[in-house]
């Protein structure tokens, strides 16, 4: 008689569509919805620094490979810390901003939801985008969180509508916890942002800010952060969950922070010392390889100069693909509508403006992997899947205008 | 009003024998704890084959580093599992055993002890062996399980007893999980394995095992694990964390394995796909550094070779700094009593054999930063401090038989 008598096989909630893609035998099967940024060659980016640096560590003689502090390293979490907020921002001279080194971005979020299940008890609703709620809101749903999906795109008007946002928040009960991912796209004024800040702040909302890829959704690191300083300048406290294996093309390396501000320091370390007993628990030491790498890269001036060529030259690449690769593609082939809406929204990950039949079309009958809102990775398009692809799309858009007759 | 007004700094669990340590400005001040092996010039023992490892690592161009899949890497797990069991081994023939790739032990006692509170409700009690509460047996009591320890150290004839063992097992409810870990030390005789192994399984005992260090302890790799071939030919189910960070000395990559031995396959299968559901929400992938360094070893015959003989040149190194460095100076310098007791515990964390009053002295009085129970890493034992131990020891005796007049 087994102990495991009464264990179920579990439902894997991840990657469905991915398993979808692999167990489809079609020889023009695609999947066009890989998390991390592709190279034109179908392979993941990798910051060229990258190769260099790991090069250079595993040379250096000088290092030791001892057990990290629970905390995480130090170093890393400090040049982290100056790349979100600025060496010489107001929060960062005060130490009012710190930082625990997790495991990955999924490591912050499950310390971040621990904490806020502990110390919030009083308010465990949250509110997540849609296309957020697989992982990260599955981890505050798992904790007994109550989680509402909300979204901004209209997709009548196909555009991401700040109105849509802010009527959310509106709806949204006193105290609740906010996830605000790469809110940039959004494009709010500066009217929009005042009032969305104000009734945050009136309703004690707390934000838990999701950056998972500065510096690739327009190829500024300073731009991509900016609305932090918004949230700071206005007194907000909040936790970021900040990953960097995106942007540095890490990916296998786990690496994250869970970013906290607070109103002073003495709040900070109290909120640091908690986070702390829950990361020894939970892993004890995080693991160094991908913090040294990116700390490396980000103490060096020249390699930090370098990094940010290349994230540049990325972010270039996604608005060639999306402009020259897809939209000009799309309008040569008679495609109907404007695409204009593709190149609008920065970074790699972005709506294609499909209704669900049209998305089901391409799915269905074209063998092509795409999640069920139509939001793609430009990234997964390159020269040798795009005339399959935007011939597939101009098909299913003509054939959905077919059968609505 | 700050949201963290109520967070009070956490108490921390951890480290406080370190934190005295690095308090105590005391010239002569000494830490006797470290969790890891030492080398003779007190940095972190290394195998010479990691060093190389990580440079070809590095080098080799056809790696990508892209996620793992939630389980870790699949050639990880099974070299790991080989290791443990032995590639031919029935249990690895029959796919009845598995394993997950994990942040460290922590994370493999993270996972297990999650996978424990949620598929076998009935029985949350948990007994571990003293020197492991901190950190293991914590992460069961921080979920609510009942946590209770014991020690099989008979302090007053200074050996480790297998019948203080039995006696634990005796009294424990049934269906309890039973923590446990080097048990080699414990020298049980053949009818008292038996015993042990009717004991648990008439009471549904479920065990968690403790590896932290495989080939460690006795240098010799099969060995540390011969203990786990007993409870396989006896039937029994069971979880083991298995760590390889300390036995190849890369204990920065948080690099584990929480291993399950299932009656089936089929069982094995439902046990993994739960287990992965937790990993989901905890890391979502692990780190892959340490991984990819301990496959490359394992795979490569030579390497693997080399790797063996750093672990047998190791345990020497830990056998003689007992028995020449230790032991001999101990008798040279008259210190009353017989210390063989040091030289018949294996491995590098061993019982002086000292009385909390004689502990106390070291601590106290010799700035000696050493547990309470007097249990101690030799390896933090070397020619530049060995003089000055030996000799407060010899001091506390003294002193302590002097006060007992």
């Amino acid at each position: 008689m087994s102990v495991f008598t009464d264990v179920p096989l579990a439902q894997k909630l991840e990657g469905s569509l991915l398993k979808t893609y692999k167990q489809d035998d079609h020889p023009n099967k695609m999947f066009l919805a890989y998390k991390v940024c592709m190279t034109s060659q179908g392979q993941p980016w990798v910051s060229s620094v990258v190769l260099k640096t790991r090069m250079q560590i595993a040379q250096d003689p000088s290092l030791t490979y001892e057990y990290t502090p629970v905390m995480g390293m130090k170093s890393f979490i400090q040049a982290s810390l100056n790349l979100l907020f600025g060496k010489d921002s107001q929060v960062i001279m005060e130490n009012r901003a710190g930082g625990v080194h997790t495991v990955g971005d999924s490591g912050a979020f499950q310390l971040g939801a621990q904490f806020l299940k502990t110390w919030r008890r009083d308010s465990q609703i949250v509110y997540i985008i849609s296309s957020q709620k697989e992982p990260h809101g599955l981890v505050f749903q798992d904790m007994g969180f109550t989680v509402y999906e909300h979204t901004f795109w209209d997709s009548t008007r196909l555009c991401l509508d700040p109105s849509m946002l802010l009527n959310v928040v509106e709806q949204a009960p006193h105290g609740c916890i906010f996830v605000i991912g790469n809110i940039g796209n959004c494009k709010l004024t500066q009217g929009q942002w005042t009032q969305l800040m104000v009734l945050m702040k009136s309703k004690q909302i707390f934000p838990f800010f999701d950056i998972p890829y500065q510096g690739l959704a327009t190829g500024d690191l300073d731009e991509d952060a900016r609305f932090l300083q918004y949230f700071v300048s206005r007194g907000f406290e909040f936790f970021g969950s900040q990953s960097l294996s995106k942007n540095f093309g890490i990916y296998d390396e786990g690496v994250g922070i869970l970013v906290v501000v607070a109103l002073s320091n003495e709040l900070l370390l109290c909120v640091l010392s908690q986070l702390m007993d829950f990361a020894w628990a939970l892993w004890l030491n995080p693991p160094t390889t991908g913090a040294r790498i990116i700390t490396s890269v980000l103490c060096n001036p020249a390699m930090q100069g370098e990094w940010k060529q290349s994230l540049e030259g990325a972010v270039e690449n996604i608005m060639m693909t999306k402009e020259t690769g897809h939209k000009e593609k799309l309008r040569l082939l008679g495609a109907p509508g404007s695409w204009d809406h593709i190149t609008e929204q920065k970074g790699s990950h972005s709506y294609l403006g499909l209704n669900p039949q049209q998305v089901e079309y391409l799915v269905k009958k074209k063998h092509i992997c795409i999640p069920k809102n139509g939001r793609i990775n430009f990234t997964c398009i390159n020269s040798y899947n795009i005339d399959y692809i935007t011939e597939s799309i101009t098909e299913a858009v003509l054939f959905t205008k077919d059968s609505e007759k």
